[in-house]
């Protein structure tokens, strides 16, 4: 039997995080959605062992989506009209959401057809389901705006190329780089007219900002409940039209050779039952207010504005992406700060380290040129602290400010 | 903008769950090895927010399993050290780390060799990777024993049918139905003379009871977090030996076609970054107790054989599965409980009322001829308890307790 010494075990316990919400103001662009409600954070130890939520899984039909104590069964049913969907699973994370429709709605060899600022995750989990990826351009600096029209060209390139319709079409609602918002529903046309299924990745809108399936014309939605939904991690979110939970949510067929087990109620794709316990529970907990802060969403990006109004006060630094901010998650690119740290003596570093020292954190170490920024959910007050701050240290450093 | 009334919203606050640790002794089969420490409890809310784990993720490497801060990069080595693996990542489920090594070593088409007694969760990995299932046979009543030497058969058996041999074999170190120990060595060794990787669930072994993969011959062991180690869901874990974590862990290859971009740092079965945040905290926090805590393995077991003794003094009762037991995973047959179902004004329920009524739950309501119980991690005291009602119960019904 291995043994481990005391001494190694000893650091694993008394974990402390150093960057919590109430020491610091942290701009991290992927945290700010997920950061927990304090009903959330309750929940999370009331519901803390696994299995807590299957105290009550009812034994004629066992899986998580069927428990009623706590109300699980409901939050699906909401989860799903909350999107404008007909049918919500939570699942482990976004990008498990995305494979399991590219694996259920395709065939390996198939094509997706995806936008090409969309996310690391949406390229492997199509690797995993074994479909190829075909990519929409997007325009270059400094606004990199999609060509969402060009959707349409893809789509024939691909019927042209394998006599076949691509499996599934995915447009990035907003993307990781620079935060522009694509209208979907011109995509949502294109995919309809087609027939083709599409999938809208709302990891950085829905749970934020208000995310309408039906309006857009989505087939199916995912999301990321630590993104977005003021959620712990792991959660993803899956929605669906009625149309498609046939295909993607279809049952087990499986049945043992010898003992002629069947497996007929568990949804395969998603193998079985998901995410039970805390993270879950928080996603519930955190739905009422999830609910309400969507209403908001003009209020966020208008602090957002405001931020880069006054970072762009700063010698040689603009925002990227399009113009004006429709989303809080931001790419700014500052000549300046690059300029000081060619001499500095910490180099790169000196931005982060001197705004920690004045208690913000969540922009990466080490860059100056490109950095990005999330404010949401930040009170304005501390949105000027920020600003204040990074005008002092442009100050400081002998950048010209405007 | 769907609108969900607020009466239907209030219902996810404050949500309670009933049978608490400290309020019910709670014999729920799959339950008991999951239940969190305090260290585990207290580290959830420390790392509610799902990120909170990435305030360090390193820039040139981002992954989870190497960021250094809090120590997840040591944890992954120190969890394989202590399984006798080589390579170990935390995924979100057992039944996740199944499918990834199914799909991962197999093609479609190809088959896995499973025990009679597998969970559904191995046959619906099976069915998402593409792959075929042969079963190994096990015995019938009382005992279900699996004929472990027929492994080698049914090896024969699919590299006669298909001229391949199996991507994979599998083994449930003890299965969730009887709670059967099985010799994993014996497994081991036939996969071995094969050359075929052996997997072994031991999702309700290695936490618990000590598991030692080198010893055992294994060359994947997947096990379960919230199952097994005291830790919250989703939690599952994925140890590897050295030889075969090429493979399994396999870096992305995806293009983009016109971006070009490319993700090979990237572990594409897993889908990059796994479980982050409270899950993955609170496994850790739990390991130096984990590490302690099979090593008393031995008295476990003992308080289980005392509770089957005292429940065997029931008319018409008797343990199910290999005598004695291995394992604190039990299933009774009880036609003494059964009879009494037959006139009780509440059927099948009493049982499970009369025990709740006596502060204990876990036992599925409505069963009395077949049920399971675990009572690990339970003290003597509260064992006793649990027998002392059983008879109680046994007697107010009219049944005779030897």
């Amino acid at each position: 039997m291995p043994r481990i010494p005391k001494e190694r075990l000893e650091k694993y316990l008394n974990l402390q995080r150093e960057f919590k919400e109430e020491r610091y103001i942290n701009l991290h662009p992927i945290q700010r959605g997920g950061v927990l409600t304090d009903a959330a954070r309750k929940a999370l130890t009331e519901f803390g062992d696994g299995y807590s939520t299957c105290d009550w899984c009812p034994p004629k039909a066992a899986r998580l989506d069927a428990i009623e104590r706590p109300p699980i069964a409901q939050f699906m049913q909401d989860l799903a009209e909350f999107l404008g969907m007909d049918v919500a699973r939570v699942v482990t994370r976004c990008r498990e959401a995305q494979f399991i429709a590219f694996a259920t709605l395709g065939e390996p060899g198939d094509y997706v057809v995806v936008d090409g600022l969309a996310h690391y995750s949406t390229y492997i989990a199509a690797e995993l389901a074994r479909l190829k990826i075909k990519e929409v351009p997007h325009g270059g600096h400094p606004e990199f705006r999609l060509d969402l029209d060009a959707y349409a060209g893809k789509i024939e390139e691909v019927k042209r190329e394998t006599g076949k319709l691509p499996a599934v079409v995915l447009l990035t609602h907003v993307d990781y780089l620079y935060g522009n918002l694509n209208d979907a529903m011109v995509v949502g046309k294109i995919c309809k007219k087609y027939g083709v299924p599409f999938l809208l990745n709302a990891a950085y809108t829905a749970g934020i900002m208000p995310t309408d399936g039906k309006k857009l014309g989505a087939d199916v939605i995912v999301s990321s409940g630590h993104k977005s939904w003021a959620a712990s991690a792991p959660t993803g979110i899956l929605a669906l039209k009625e149309e498609l939970a046939d295909r993607v949510l279809a049952r087990s067929k499986m049945v043992g050779d010898w003992s002629e087990r069947k497996f007929g109620l568990k949804e395969y794709a998603l193998l079985g039952c998901t995410v039970m316990g805390g993270p879950l529970i928080s996603l519930m907990s955190s739905f009422p207010h999830v609910v309400e802060r969507v209403k908001r969403w003009g209020e966020e990006v208008e602090k957002t504005i405001y931020l880069i109004e006054q970072l762009e006060r700063i010698e040689g630094t603009q925002q990227l992406g399009i113009k004006p901010k429709q989303h809080t998650l931001t790419h700014m690119e500052s000549d300046g700060f690059y300029k000081v740290s060619q001499t500095h003596k910490r180099r790169g570093f000196f931005l982060y380290e001197e705004l920690k020292r004045r208690g913000i954190v969540g922009i990466q170490a080490g860059l100056t040129k490109h950095f990005k920024l999330n404010t949401y959910g930040l009170t304005k007050t501390k949105v000027e602290r920020v600003a204040k701050a990074f005008l002092e240290i442009a100050r400081e450093q002998g950048l010209a400010v405007k």
